[in-house]
Order: C-alpha cells, then sequence, then structure tokens
C-alpha cells in the first residue's frame, strides 16, 4: 500500500488519511510530493488526474480524496474499525467528518495548518469565530453523546483523523479552549503518530509563502 | 424518516439526499423550508446547528449533511446497495462523491443549480471550463471502468445522487457534452424521480436573486 501525501507541515488533507493509516497500525509506503515546487502538480497527475492529494495507491487501485481513502480502509483493512461500531455514534461521526470536509472555509483561509510553528495574538474575525465556536459545538457534543473521556466518539476514529488538522490550528494559532477540548487537543498531539508527523514536518524546509499568515 | 430539504429549484444539496431516498423507493416525507426568507436560518438551527440542510431525521437522530445522509441510508435502509457492490467500483464512486463534496467550486458559484430555468450562451471562464473537463473526465472514466450503458456505476448508485445537481447544471446551462455523456445526462433527467423533483422545482414561485446568473 503507497500513500501519496504532500508536505507533512502543510497538507491537512494528507494528514487525515496518512494519521488514520499509522494509528491502526497498518503496513505502507508514504510518497511525499513537496507541494507547489516545479514539477509537483505534473507528478501529482500521474497519481491522480484530479491533481490533489492524498491519494491511496492498494491493490491495484486509485483511491483519491481523503474522506473516500478513510472509508475505504476501514471497510477493507479494519472491518469497519475505522468508524464507532454504536449506528448512532457513526452516523454522527460521519457527519462530522462531511461537515469538516465541506466546510469551516473561513477558519481554514485565516488559519492554514503550519504543523512547525506557533503563531500568538492572532487576530479572529467574526467568520473565523463563527466556524472556531461550531467545532467547539460539535466536538463537545461528540465528546458528551460518546460519554468519552478520550477520543471524539470513544476510541479514535477517523474523525479524529479529520479533526488532527484543526487541532493543530487551535493550538498552534494560540485559540484557547475550554479545558474538556483542550484536554481532548492534547490527548491528539499526544498520539506517537502524531509526535512523529510533527517531527517530519520540523524536518522539512520548504516554505509555502501563501501559507504562511 | 423525515427529510427537510431546502428550495427544490436551488437547492443542490437537498436534491441528493432526496433523489437517493426516492429512487430507491423508501418512505419519508419532506419538510421544505425556503431558503433566505425571514425565520428560515432559525427554522433550520432548530434541527441541525450547523444551519444547512439537507437534514434526516431518523429512529430518533438526526443526521446533517448529504453525503452522510447517504453513507446512513445505505448502510441502515438499503444493505449497502446505495454503492455499487464491486469494491473497485465502491471505492471509486466514493472517491468521485468526495470530489464533488469538496470541489468544482468554480462551476458551483457560475452555475448555480436552478432546475427549472435554461439559459442560453453562457459565458464560461477558464475555470468553470476546467471543472467541467475534470466532470466530464470522471464520467467518462466511471461510465467505461463499470461498462455501463446506464448510471455512473452500472446501477443507480449515490454518486448518480451526487452528481444530479451537476446534470441540471451542464444541461440548464446549454453546455455541450460527448454524445455518451449527454446521453447518461438524458437517463438522469427522465429518472421518474427527476421529473418530480423537477416539477416540484417548477411549482415554486420564491426568487433567490444571488442564484438567478
Ligand atoms: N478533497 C480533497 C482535497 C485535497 C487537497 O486539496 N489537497 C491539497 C493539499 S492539502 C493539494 O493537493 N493541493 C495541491 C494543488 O492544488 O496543486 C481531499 O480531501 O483529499
Ligand atoms: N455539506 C453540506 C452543505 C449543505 C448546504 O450548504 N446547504 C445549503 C443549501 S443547498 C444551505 O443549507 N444553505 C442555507 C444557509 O446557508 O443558510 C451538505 O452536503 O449537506
Amino acid at each position: 500500500m503507497q500513500l501519496v501525501i504532500g508536505n507533512h507541515n502543510y497538507s491537512s488533507w494528507s494528514l487525515r488519511a496518512w494519521l488514520l493509516l499509522r494509528q491502526f497500525g497498518l503496513d505502507f509506503e508514504t510518497v511525499r510530493i513537496a507541494l507547489f515546487t516545479p514539477g509537483a502538480a505534473e507528478q501529482i497527475k500521474r497519481y491522480n488526474p484530479a491533481g490533489k492529494v492524498p491519494v491511496l495507491l492498494d491493490n491495484g487501485l486509485i483511491i483519491w480524496d481523503s474522506l473516500s481513502i478513510c472509508e475505504y480502509i476501514s471497510e477493507q483493512h479494519l472491518d469497519g474499525k475505522g468508524w464507532p461500531a454504536d449506528p448512532a455514534l457513526r452516523a454522527h461521526a460521519r457527519s462530522s467528518c462531511a461537515e469538516m470536509h465541506t466546510g469551516f472555509m473561513a477558519l481554514r483561509h485565516a488559519m492554514p495548518m503550519n504543523c512547525r510553528r506557533t503563531v500568538e495574538n492572532v487576530v479572529i474575525s467574526a467568520e473565523v469565530q463563527q466556524d472556531i465556536d461550531r467545532i467547539l459545538q460539535l466536538w463537545s457534543g461528540a465528546l458528551n453523546l460518546s460519554a468519552s473521556e478520550q477520543f471524539l466518539y470513544g476510541e479514535f476514529s477517523i474523525a479524529d483523523a479529520f479533526y488532527a488538522p484543526v487541532v493543530y490550528r487551535l493550538t498552534g494559532y494560540g485559540v484557547s479552549l475550554p479545558e474538556q477540548l483542550q484536554a481532548y487537543c492534547d490527548r491528539v498531539l499526544a498520539l506517537p503518530a502524531c509526535q512523529e508527523w510533527l517531527k517530519l514536518a520540523q524536518q522539512e524546509n520548504e516554505v509555502i509563502e501563501e501559507e504562511e499568515v
């Protein structure tokens, strides 16, 4: 199995798929393409005509897009365990991921993922604050629904992989969080897989100017 | 089962979920909220704190977002038949839907879904053309991969529900298509469920100015 990803430091969509694979201990090889360097776009297109990372290569199949990669991995390699077993929690978790997949544009633009950097005193616009408020509401909702003191829906699931880039954002840009949610972020950041990702990001030296706010 | 939707004429995300339910003959009730009318936002929030339609209410659960609704329906009510049975086709179909879920922003802005209207001679920018080209590539890829003379992956699936709003867009804005893909669009539009949706759109009289390009 091969996972084609972008820069560890910046590529939030790559992190989601990578984290799921790593956290569940699956065997795979990483192909890293430094985004926006000469030839990168062509290189990505050799794997994925949509021109985006992540892309998963498995068993002769090409699976593009972080969400469908996670669904595929859960179904083919984890016997469904990528999602919570309880149907109510599973429906909630899938809704949370789908909302992340299409939404939070203001947050995504104002606070691009930048794992190795911490920024203090970021000015937060009303739109960004609205996104943050909704994410915190969603996280508390998930933690309370599943009575979890661990991850969003109890055990680590695709939902945590999907929100890991937000964890990096909120903590990296110094957004202060209620205690329950700060503790959740701390647990995510302490995962060995997240520590490994951060180290890989710190070893990179490419700088993508427009992601440096 | 209740499905909360927006205007039939404009609400592309609503159409996806509705079409899946209707095409598979499931029993449900529609709650229509005319978007952007006074009180609409508050009404939606009573169902979904994320403030968006569609929302599915089933068995005491609230499922928000068109993609997670489709996954839920397939899993809980269709015994998985919302997706193609073959794992390779299923992975492809899920990737196609996820790409639609996050992408094609230029097309979505320039050609908002407007079922009851047909517009001639639309000027197509380079970005919109790029989106159209990618969609056509994706559709041909799916039809060829599944050797289908019917829907994208053979039998009607979530992927067709997901791309139905694009079918309305391309045909409504008069984009000329290769024969194989025009035939695909014609088959989608001829579905009794799509005919019914169109009739419901034609019966509506609300006009959302910013969707009228
Ligand atoms: N919906 C896609 C989005 C992927 C995406 O936008 N990836 C970015 C990097 S994080 C990318 O490949 N950018 C390169 C480019 O646009 O040239 C997914 O979830 O995989
Ligand atoms: N990702 C969501 C997006 C839903 C969405 O944007 N819905 C629009 C109508 S098509 C909406 O509810 N707009 C009302 C508003 O933003 O107030 C989904 O797939 O369900």
